[in-house]
């Protein structure tokens, strides 16, 4: 199993959500954080402001969903064919084992 | 070392918290969460209320530890005896290094 | 890849984003946590306070970044000279892929 956590723009949040709900990914916790990438924020005038709001998701997938997931929320969080500085990042990380709380069982 | 990830309803955390204690696991990250599960949150007439507020309580441990901490939450976040939807979950990920940031050690 | 994962004390917090980013780390996650340690957080008469407001950082680096990210946030997020109780963690964990989403391409 692995965590897929994905920093993407708020204002794009609900259409990642929707995305993923109709590429069957139902699962999936929310967090409110603030960001800054390699550029350190945004530069306006000779101010940085270097804490801009993001939202990331974590979704836990099978390892065999990784591909689709990533790909649903890189198309769906980038600005225009293009895509932008501050678009966000997709990181995958290893789960070694997770339980149901309802049922008590693992799942792995 | 692990990471224990446990998502839990908001009206239990008092209650995994004070479990946790009592089992002698003090150490605890508490983030305030929005989570959705594979039922996409809750259904009302035709609307979906698909993002519920939950808890996530982040934990490191020793490996020998992580059954024990599993089944304290496992027991203090389920709801009565058979457990619901919605209750939750916990993930397992793996820690490489830990760092006390007081005296500069690694604890690993 | 690695997750750099610091839990410091607030008043730190900007410091110790001043010192990453003069160490050449400008990428970086901020969330508002709750934690408390070893010592279940502050005791005071017979009151524990047990949910201190605590800043985390995620930092995703190369392998060979983790050490120097490990020092700059030691030294700075550290109280006084000695230390002290509570000045926090860090905590690395193992990253498989990463992505950033504005070009779709994978940096591992």
């Amino acid at each position: 199993m692995k965590m897929v956590k994905a920093i993407v723009r708020p204002e794009k949040a609900a259409d990642v959500l929707s995305a993923l709900s109709a590429a069957g990914h139902n699962s999936v916790t929310r967090i409110s954080i603030l960001g800054r990438g390699k550029q350190r924020g945004l530069k306006v005038g000779d101010v940085y402001y270097d804490e801009i709001p993001k939202e990331m998701f974590c979704i836990v997938c099978e390892d065999s969903d990784v591909e689709d997931i990533v790909k649903v929320i890189s198309q769906t969080a980038r600005s225009g064919k293009e895509g932008a500085y501050g678009d966000g990042k997709i990181f995958i990380n290893p789960v070694e084992q997770a339980y149901t709380i309802s049922s008590g069982k693992a799942e792995l």
